[in-house]
């Protein structure tokens, strides 16, 4: 099976000087990635600090988006908390609300814990769920859960659950992992974490990337995708490149805030949640060069 | 400052076959645990699978363990989450009940994160909580949490709230580490995380311990605390490393509520949610053992 290259951006939820979540920039910044090419959205990941949400919170941020009219199908919103209860009833919202799938961590306060522990929690919510219009994808990101997706667990899953287990987003950073997931299993879509690793995943047979710094060159990225066997492959690579490389050297979630808020005009949009601390104003000329290179730079 | 040792359990939360929470069966062991000598209880931390319930689950069954009538100056629950309004709501409801305290963990999905923005987080909490009525007691365990609690950050965190900040527990398993945190702040309790450490906790000022394995020897630990520095001190401490012991070579968490289950003649109590996978058979012997040493095996 041959998956069509997406990408899906992680977007960034914006907090209020209270630290509430900002619905209206939240519709703004989606509506920004759409707008400049983005196949869809992965909302409340770990750019999204979902985590550091309340699961009212993750409903209702989640509900604002779909209200504002951006179509459900183009969203696989995160569902994965430490708490089964909790991943059970944000996957059974999202599902209520039409998306495309969900994207959902593994259970990560406990470590190290047993695959059969891991499929034992993937498989009490899918049954939970009991629907199957749901489409689980899962989330690898071991240097933040401690809990690895790994290809046992992996075969276990759609083994058990064929058709509902529908991919895999592979934040774990290693490209061999992500195409033993691909050769592995071609029927389920596995997108890279990074642009840097698209051309790669896409000659694998991959389905794109779902990428933190999409949230600050999301049409250079689209474009990246589209280039992919032609002859602008290369000069779109190298924008993408260069954009990326100036995040290395930052905290790279408070400074694709701090992109944003120079982007759309609002300082707000920079504001963190604890345990995240927002960037400081020597990163600026950084962040300029980065919306520079991106187009981003309001055109005032 | 000295303190005088105390013993609180981490009691474990007994689950329903369908995974619900077991109120009564929480109540019943929880007054075990006190009958047995335990000064008090430190419910919903690591072995209690707390991070594996949702924050109104956690609401709940403090309620059901206060309203039985258990002293709620007795309790230190934990409140921690990776989610900052879920640690506020839990904080801000305990308090409310009575508590003597809170065991609260630094948020937990991100890592790594700096003491600034661990800081960041508690001094949220305390302010939004915003009573002199509250006890803060830090949760060190970074091998769950990938967020250490430094001994810079505890000294910030004394500065800024003196009084709120009570004491901490030691989960990390480091004695030089404990022993730097009663040299450097004598003010606040802090506890073990073992007995294995408690006559080093005790000798070096230390409050105690808050261990795992007390749901299994709660007796044997309140009395190797009051042997200390008496003849029987030996024979205490020799009792308690057997039990112990017999542990180490298990799931800590499932072993301890397969004891519990024996005990009490609820097989239910040996349920636990995932991640965590429940014992096997074949450690029953293990368990008999522990109970037999214990004291803890039902009479019948």
């Amino acid at each position: 099976m041959t998956h069509t290259p997406r990408l899906y951006v992680p977007v960034i939820t914006p907090f209020r000087p209270d630290l509430g979540v900002d619905h209206a920039g939240l519709v703004k910044v989606a509506r920004m990635m759409l707008d400049d090419g983005a196949d869809g959205l992965a909302p409340f990941g770990t750019t999204s600090e979902a985590t550091s949400m309340s699961v009212t919170e993750r409903m209702s941020a989640l509900e604002a988006l779909v209200e504002s009219g951006i179509d459900p199908a183009r969203l696989i919103p995160g569902t994965g908390c430490a708490a089964l209860p909790d991943t059970i009833a944000l996957t059974r919202h999202a599902l209520g609300l039409g998306v495309k799938g969900t994207l959902t961590l593994p259970p990560f306060y406990y470590k190290p814990v047993s695959d059969e522990g891991v499929f034992a929690s993937y498989a009490r919510v899918i049954e939970a769920v009991g629907s199957d219009r749901l489409g689980l994808y899962l989330y690898h990101i071991p240097q933040m859960t401690g809990v690895p997706i790994t290809l046992n667990l992996i075969d276990h899953l759609v083994t058990a659950f064929p058709g509902v287990i529908r991919g895999l987003k592979d934040s774990g950073g290693k490209w061999d992992n992500t195409a033993a997931v691909i050769a592995a299993f071609p029927g389920i879509a596995t997108f890279s974490a990074s642009e840097a690793l698209l051309r790669q995943n896409i000659a694998a047979g991959g389905a794109g990337c779902i990428s933190a710094s999409a949230n600050v060159n999301a049409a250079g990225i689209a474009r990246l995708i589209r280039a992919v066997g032609t002859a602008g492959e290369q000069a779109a690579a190298d924008q993408a490149a260069q954009v990326r490389r100036i995040f290395e050297g930052l905290p790279l979630i408070p400074a694709i805030k701090a992109a944003i808020a120079r982007r759309t005009g609002d300082p707000a949009h920079a504001i963190v949640r604890p345990p995240l601390v927002a960037m400081t104003p020597e990163h600026d000329a950084a962040i300029t060069a980065a919306l520079t290179l991106s187009g981003g730079l309001p055109s005032a």
